[in-house]
């Protein structure tokens, strides 16, 4: 039920969704009446859907602590319930992001080895697809939570992209050893000794995330956050100029005209709908964050993504990720673990 | 003697300056025997130049203390010591930013009522140009940097882009109040009850940086860093799927020699040498860095921009400002500034 297009996008995207994965089954959490009769325009749907009826739904301004305390019936929290208890293999939506996170959290439980979970997402480059991470989950991380998060979005790579061997790098200030805080220069010196399938570019810039230095961009949530944005927002920017620059004159207009197929083609390698889905990283089970002001064609996406992360078990593989970096004694303390329930999660 | 391409393009950006700005007097400090014959080719500069000697150079790979300690001959020092001597209205270099920094800090002293300086720079955007700061001298950042970049950069905006009262906004990871670190959201605390020449607006997001929502971007120097950098990356990588699309067909070739006066326009938009110049903000004197990779074009666009801001006494407003904002008992404590010697600067 979330997302400015919901439930509409939803249940059309999930119809696409299964042209391309022909084996997905879907739980779909929300109002029945409002769902039957969309869902009945798909006949390819029939047969592969059964409809969870609710009342309650998590509203876009909800915090989520109020979320977590009183949307114990909505459907966000019944489709992650779903998860937990296992009987979906992952859950998405495109409702409220906070409320997503703190009851997946809550429900899923984060992983062990994992302090803090992130969000994770691809972004186009020059050289094709990169992963970042955090995009917003922590505004403040330290020297492990970046560790963590190299870990962790190697093991995304590696599953998704399948890169054997995913680069890594640490997005800073400058790529000398000298530059930045005190967390990237902790996280550099943690991920030069590790023994980790994947290979420590070391820093990187703000730049490198489009030029695709690296198959996987790490940073804190703050920083992480205002790039993705930027991205957009730059890319948005560019657009609109472009459109300027080919209204100007009834030349351009032509010229226009005639690269149309070509400027399609551009569309389509920058279009946010093919990169859809914030994953949370870091939790006993799978769960992605669809952009809210997404289309059939974005949700698709994420429903797809949802899909390859279940069939190539990336939590089982980040799970033996951290276990490998743990015994090998890298960890540099015993905290344990935030939730530390983690053991009784399922 | 800073720059990929100096002192050629020094030189040369001077005689460009010049046209625009024709009472502009340069004095330039570094190796002789290469200036002087670079400088005959240009008559505009007969009379309006001195050239100083100095064999001594910072190089690009310098730690900022070294350069402290040794540089005291180099091309860059002398440059600083004119402008803390009263010789020069101001200095421009595009060598290393770092020893730039730390060079005129120690010459020219922080400000009163700042405690530390940071490098503010113009972005284009879909309503023109915009102000950001802190672009990366200060990885780390609290709520009272975060308030002094905000009287500083709309000071900045007030001198330079002439806007009575400039829109300033607080770069977060989004608008709600209970959103962000301890800095940001102490900063806008600070910042509502404020009585300050500029309209605070609150918090922004990456995307509002290229829509232009505010006059003014305040960050920390981490986030302002990354967020520039992916400004530039992104513009560079949408160019070059841009090329890719008009070369892919016969018609699309044929399109683009159509559109092609426009897309100069667009080009010259996005420009960077139109937006060159980062201002070392916060210290008794104009101290700018061109970027370091500049043509002739783009370092006398930091020349004119430096002239600007001695002709307008950017220097004189920002003091003001910090004087009222001291005075209104906005500020929350009573530290000594960190230089604490600026009392003594000249």
């Amino acid at each position: 039920m979330g997302g400015d297009n919901a439930p509409g996008m939803v249940i059309d995207g999930a119809a696409l969704a299964r042209e391309r994965h022909p084996n997905l089954r879907f739980l779909l959490f929300g109002d029945e009446a409002v769902i039957a009769p969309l869902l009945s325009r798909h006949r390819a749907l029939r047969g592969v859907v059964e409809v969870r009826h609710t009342d309650v739904q998590v509203s876009s301004n909800d915090r989520p602590s109020q979320a977590l305390r009183h949307g114990q019936q909505s459907s966000m929290r019944l489709a992650i319930n779903a998860v937990g208890e296992g009987e979906a293999g992952g859950v998405v939506s495109a409702g409220n992001t906070g409320a997503l996170m703190a009851m997946s959290k809550f429900v899923l439980k984060t992983m062990p080895g994992i302090d803090r979970p992130a969000i994770c997402s691809f972004l186009p480059t020059l050289r094709g697809e990169s992963v970042m991470l955090d995009l917003g989950a922590n505004v403040e991380c330290g020297q492990d939570n970046l560790v963590q998060f190299a870990i962790m979005g190697a093991a995304f790579a590696r599953t998704i992209l399948g890169l054997p061997r995913p680069t890594v790098g640490l997005l800073n200030v400058g790529q000398e050893e000298m530059k930045g805080n005190e967390a990237v220069k902790g996280a550099a010196a943690v991920l030069n000794q590790a023994d980790l399938p994947l290979r420590f570019h070391g820093f990187i810039e703000g730049d490198d995330i489009a030029k695709g230095t690296t198959d996987v961009v790490v940073t804190d949530g703050f920083t992480g956050n205002v790039a993705l944005k930027t991205v957009e927002g730059t890319a948005k920017l560019f657009s609109q100029f472009l459109r300027t620059a080919f209204r100007q004159s009834t030349l351009s207009r032509l010229g226009y005209l005639l690269a149309k197929p070509s400027m399609k083609a551009l569309r389509d390698r920058i279009d946010p709908r093919h990169h859809n889905g914030g994953v949370l990283l870091g939790l006993n089970g799978v769960s992605v964050k669809s952009h809210g002001g997404m289309d059939d064609v974005g949700f698709a996406t994420a429903i797809g993504l949802t899909a390859d992360m279940v069939a190539d078990d990336l939590i089982g593989r980040i799970i033996a990720d951290m276990a490998h970096f743990s015994d090998s004694g890298d960890v540099t303390d015993d905290r344990p673990n935030e939730t530390h329930d983690w053991a009784v999660a399922r």
